[in-house]
């Protein structure tokens, strides 16, 4: 049995994942890769640090350079997160020709680019399976299954946290803070949450997953982002109604060469595959010329999940060219040039809850400026409970509408005089 | 740009749609194999039988040997079916050193040792995507992104025809027939549908899948199998009464290095992922002691989608090896013992639905033959509908228990006086 020595750097939940996967499924990862994996070295920061694992005291290590300059091991599996030192060390181990792994989306989807190319140009392999969707293999599914397709959308419930909070509002009737905390409580949430509930990991990944399945560069800041703070348990109530769900959903789609690209919370239609996705799972949800409506669906994140993406990275570039020196059989995915649509330029339904005065003609003033602007209805709902003496709420959902028509008669709405507050705007998609 | 020659075996449903999507993303193609790809043969029984696709004539030849004796063609793609002389065809084009892709479940689960062993002691790659689940990418998904894991269970709706007959049986309240014959006209089930309904189709299918998944050789006919057609209106709204939806599961769990492996109508939790899979879609689910639960869902059938699978599989070669002469850079996945279990070995909930007289007494007897056979009972509904004067219709519940217990019970149970008909037996999957 030939062996391969590798490295990891960070030993987080992610890294002890990776260790124990390694070591737990050794006989299976033997047969499957033709090597007897060694883990050599692993980085951390401090050494003396209590962890739950087992690990031999002689691979620990805190100078990266133990990694760097040791030419035997071939592969380094970056689990350290962050931005720097992670990015420096990644391409300093490329330029040593050494294959990288990695877990890290937020430097990938905010400086994938170089790290890309150091890896072309030095004829190494990189792979970041582990980055989108834990336990899910989406980017192997998109860069080797779905190969046959042009890909025109992409729906993805990728954010776990998001989507327990979500579910413990639509079944348990809680509101978002309870939601929250019980995310919390779980570990699902971190102490500051804003990561997760305000969309941005959502909007990380959403940046990976639509660069490779549109073959483009996608810059972080280009993907409309908009978070779940907003949402009510009245919303849920309402959602259900009109047989609907909230998720939030990384969206992309393409047509004529142009993207939309937006994470926000969505209404869904209840029977659709992406709204009995519960808890913490994940799923994303793709349509291609070929293949037609596909969903890949999965645990997002943990350690085991995580690890098993990056174990499955690694036995990859051992199938391949660990062995082989200044060759890299990787096809590039040569760039197609995209245009990104503003947020302005989107298309959705629209469903608005308002607080308005309880008074004759409220309604036909607010439609005579929908009107205006483009802004048809599908249906209303004005029996809403009162809020107080002289107020009631409505409810508005929309036909297919610009974003920019929507946004010009908000405006105009918030200003009449029978409107006190817009309370919610939430986008319907029913992927027709 | 490279130019790889490529030739098809058949231009039925899945040529046709192979042919379709070489056209049609030609360009994505281009960039993501690096090559330009030319249908330099296609293979047919009659060369003037009118196709709805426009082909060039001079490709088209009834002669094997115009490809077989063509070195300038790479790549063949089986998607002729059947046994012979498909079989042979791909025998004899490996002997010359091209690559193979198939479509064709029944060769790969009765015969496909011979195959997998040419094409290794050829170099050659053997590409089978397209022959279990259409569209979905479980094949490479097992094999190329949940290699890190020991595969513990596998769940499959895998035939699209069975699906949408139970769907129609349980949201529209149809009966088999009328389901069936509904099928038929949509041109889901063919007009002998044996192979389907009788879950031969989805034996060969879980034969491939577990062969893969387990890393063993898998003879089909220790598939356990057990078609729909005994399936009445009225078990589908026990299954409601108990949470509990009608499915066709191909199912298989490894323990201790022993194999449970078998197709039935399996009563799931409505809340289960596999209970939304509606009409003819298709879905797998696994559990992975590193990944946990996943599944992969998506058309399992048609054209397209099917041809997707088929064309991803050309890329994959393209990207490996098709220039590369006498050397497979595939791991052997080196196969392990397994002991595949019989029928009467496995466990299950069972649910009981039985004609038996209407007296005073009949439920004792029958528990004490279960209790006898170490059966017990979760639930019971007695209050079933009359059958006649002096018949009621009793619903039964058991726990978990031994196929060859059950088996013992019934057999007993049948023999009783006051039991009219034991009128089905469907088995109970929680995923505990």
């Amino acid at each position: 049995m030939k062996k391969v020595r590798i490295a990891l750097m960070g030993l987080g939940n992610v890294g002890k994942g990776v260790w124990m996967i390694l070591n737990s499924n050794k006989k299976e990862i033997m047969k499957r890769s033709g090597y007897e994996v060694e883990v050599a070295k692993i980085l951390v920061r401090d050494k003396n640090k209590p962890r739950d694992v087992e690990v031999p005291g002689e691979i620990i290590t805190t100078n990266f350079n133990d990694i760097l300059e040791d030419d035997s091991i071939k592969i380094v599996v970056e689990v350290m997160g962050g931005l720097e030192p992670a990015r420096e060390y990644m391409l300093k181990c490329m330029d040593r020709k050494k294959h990288i792994v990695t877990a890290n989306k937020m430097l990938l989807a905010t400086g994938g680019d170089e790290l890309f190319e150091k890896a072309d140009s030095m004829g190494v392999m990189f792979n970041y399976e582990a980055s989108v969707a834990g336990g899910i293999p989406i980017i192997n599914g998109i860069d080797e299954s779905l190969t046959a397709n042009k890909i025109e959308e992409l729906y993805g419930i990728v954010n776990g946290t998001t989507n327990y909070i979500l579910t413990k509002m639509q079944l348990d009737g809680l509101n978002f803070d309870i939601a929250l905390k019980q995310a919390q409580d779980k570990g699902y949430a971190e102490a500051d949450p804003t990561s997760d509930i305000e969309g941005f990991d959502a909007q990380y990944k959403l940046a990976i997953l639509s660069s490779l399945a549109f073959g483009t560069k996608i810059n972080v800041n280009n993907v409309y982002r908009e978070g779940i703070t907003k949402i009510k348990s009245v919303d849920m109530k309402y959602a259900k109604k009109f047989n609907l769900v909230i998720k939030l959903l990384a969206i992309a789609k393409e047509s004529d060469g142009e993207l939309e690209l937006k994470v926000h919370p969505t209404m869904i239609p209840k029977e659709h595959p992406l709204a009995n996705v519960y808890d913490s799972f994940n799923a994303i949800f793709i349509k291609g010329n070929a293949v037609g409506d596909l969903m890949f669906y999965g645990r997002g994140a943990g350690s085991l999940p995580t690890g098993s993406a990056v174990v499955s990275d690694i036995i990859a570039i051992l199938r391949s060219n660990v062995d082989i020196e200044n060759d890299n059989p990787v096809v590039k995915n040569n760039l197609w040039h995209r245009k990104i649509k503003n947020i302005e330029e989107s298309q959705s339904k629209f469903y608005i809850r308002a607080t308005v005065l309880d008074q004759p003609g409220v309604l036909a003033e607010i439609t005579t400026v929908l009107g205006r602007h483009n802004v048809s209805l599908r249906s209303v709902i004005q029996r809403g409970s009162k809020n107080s003496e002289c107020e009631v709420m409505i409810v508005l959902v929309t036909h297919k509408t610009m974003e920019a028509d929507i946004n010009a008669a908000i405006k105009e709405i918030t200003n009449l005089k029978c409107v006190d507050k817009i309370e919610n705007i939430i986008r319907i998609e029913d992927f027709k």
